[in-house]
């Protein structure tokens, strides 16, 4: 009886005569960023209000000219600004060598008005250089991107409270969080295994007490590892990929592809699409991210968000006269 | 008509006349880890006759005298001394202060004829040392016990070959060889997310190409999970927690478990026993290590292994005078 009910009360709030599922609700991006950069603005207010005339420093170290990265840095120094993080952008000639970066990395890990370096990858230069050399060359203290080994090494052994979690993975978990799933105790799928977002979201949903369960592009099964997600977060680079007939009726879905497809109906010619197909995915997912809209604004908020982080522990360590 | 005979043959090979299948290949860690310390010795032997007077060394640092930590490390220094690693024992006292101990490790770090340092754990100080400090005081490239952040970075995000390997998963690793089984395209389930044991297992064979769930005390539905898996490893300390009737049928099964339990048969009045029901487990799996006899002895083997290999990349970055 009462399931009978329930389903006409859904038939008539649908508005029609047919059984219809509701579709996923939209974990945004958009909104999730404001929020957390609304927030970390108000903690630089506060910090520099206690401690008169400190701010947050960020210094965004590039190689070369690329287009794809100049558009990637002026997105963060815009939001740097707009929180009141002073950053800075150091852009070194294409004909820089691997001693000249190197050199220029341990100046900034010395500089105390400097809090968070970032190297925009990739490095844009006609002489050859070692990435992950460069990588490891920023000081763990200041490493906001939470690339350098040792802050691989604490977030894989579980001490989260003493590394940075790497941008994509943290803003990853901030959306779950806005869902109000909780982590514990779920099965969680990541698909893919690189070192900016599967990997390290591994390690987060485990350290949160999630069952994880790691694919990548020698797993014969995917559909079906798929199937068994509470939580799954794709980040592999092919775009659609992921089908919503594979996925688990009600699960988190969240999408970190960021895919150039074709679309004759734009007048660029091309739209950007995820890793998961989201108009079947919507059908079947209780939660899922939109592309664009999605991870990627979460990404540049999370790096402001290690920046203010990185300065807070530099005053807790120094105590600067008020 | 194939079936029937090959029914008929099993019938006859078994002994009796009903169908029995057959239980689970041993994987022997006593006879596997011989096979790998022979091999070291041989290494040990080429080394020192093109370098001649040159030894890996290997130092065990101790704070304290506990009893088992005496074991361990005796059973460390046998092993050496069986290879042709000059290792040495440095014990210091309960009343060393953590500075006192991290002064030791700075200066084994610069003394160039040791290749390998381990810190036995726990440290038995009256005095309160940071063990995780100490830890990452170890060289990298001197941290043969893999237990340091850099080489857990490493081996996380999948750069297997400039690091150390935690002695017990790669002993593991080597039991798996053993079997024949390929982990590439397998489902791998861990059992336990230690720093020693599961955390860097999982990292081996994700890179080794298996899909790997890792499961711990806040999986929910653990029995489903160790049922999917191909591959199995379990280090959880708990006694024989793993039951047969979870398994996957055929599946490889390895125990990392060192357990004491009850035993009124024998003369201690305990037995050791593994993380799995090994009398039930051996009814499903297609190979399986039995405790004691199983990954024990790889453990100190690895050791060995990581210590030769210390001094090999000391060789080629330094290739002193033939």
């Amino acid at each position: 009886m009462f399931s009978l009910a329930v389903l006409s009360l859904r038939l008539r709030s649908s508005g029609c005569h047919q059984i219809r599922r509701s579709v996923a609700t939209v974990v945004s991006g958009n909104k999730t960023s404001r929020l957390v950069r609304e927030r970390l603005r108000q903690q630089v207010e506060d910090m520099t209000g206690l401690f008169s005339g400190f701010r947050p420093g960020l210094v965004v170290l590039q190689v070369g000219d690329r287009d794809d990265s100049n558009l990637y840095i002026s997105t963060k120094l815009r939001a740097a600004a707009e929180i009141g993080i002073e950053a800075k952008h150091l852009r070194l000639p294409k004909t820089t060598t691997q001693e000249e970066v190197l050199q220029n990395i341990r100046s900034i890990n010395e500089n105390q008005s400097v809090h968070g370096l970032i190297v925009q990858l990739p490095l844009d230069s006609v002489n050859s250089i070692d990435t992950e050399l460069i990588t490891n060359a920023v000081s763990p203290e200041k490493d906001v991107d939470g690339l350098s080994c040792i802050n691989a090494g604490k977030l894989s052994r579980g001490d989260l409270k003493h590394c940075f979690i790497p941008c994509t993975p943290n803003g990853c978990m901030e959306l779950i969080r806005q869902t109000g799933v909780s982590v514990g105790g779920k099965h969680a799928v990541v698909v893919g295994r690189s070192k900016i977002v599967g990997a390290p979201m591994h390690d987060l949903l485990l350290w949160n007490n999630a069952t994880v369960t790691t694919c990548h592009s020698k797993t014969p099964d995917l559909p079906e590892q798929v199937s068994r997600a509470d939580i799954l977060v794709v980040g592999v680079g092919q775009a659609e990929m992921v089908r919503g007939e594979w996925l688990k009726e009600g699960g988190v879905v969240i999408d970190c592809g960021i895919n150039h497809i074709a679309d004759e109906t734009k007048p660029s010619g091309k739209r950007v699409v995820g890793d998961v197909h989201y108009a079947s995915a919507n059908q079947r997912a209780g939660f899922i991210t939109p592309v664009p809209g999605g991870v990627g604004p979460m990404t540049v908020a999370m790096l402001m968000e290690n920046t203010v982080q990185s300065a807070q522990r530099f005053l807790l360590k120094n105590q600067p006269k008020r």
